[in-house]
């Protein structure tokens, strides 16, 4: 399936969900990822990222789509380099 | 349409960018709204959006789904309320 992953999490535990993020999906956005995932890859990168992030303080949303890439999409303002969002 | 906005946005600008996103959009996470708009209120959303933002430092990402909403969302951690959004 097809997903896109925002997260806003605390700069205290930022690096290692970034980390985690980056092995699964393609990092667009500061706090945003998206990628082709299989259902256990899904499950894998969320209980990863369960091990890391409070529950009280984080939040992670996951949106899923079936097989469909989004039928559009739209970048406005500086375009993301490896330098740009760490 | 149905879309998702996630923004990358200075604290300095941030505020004013929340204000506008808030007009046509639910907020779902910080940076992160959804929302059904028609092509007219989108091209007001950007129209909005691009007054205020700082195209060097700043990026709105938007991907539109043409009738669909995401088959599928989780959302893990805290869930949102007006107080921990701002």
């Amino acid at each position: 399936m097809w997903i896109i992953l925002t997260y806003d999490i605390s700069v205290k535990r930022n690096s290692k969900a970034l980390k985690i993020c980056r092995k699964y999906l393609s990092h667009v956005q500061k706090s945003v990822f998206e990628g082709e995932v299989t259902a256990n890859k899904l499950d894998r990168l969320k209980h990863e990222l369960a091990n890391v992030i409070d529950y009280e303080n984080d939040q992670i949303a996951i949106y899923e789509f079936d097989t469909l890439r989004y039928s559009a999409k739209e970048v406005i303002g500086y375009q993301i380099t490896t330098d740009n969002v760490l």
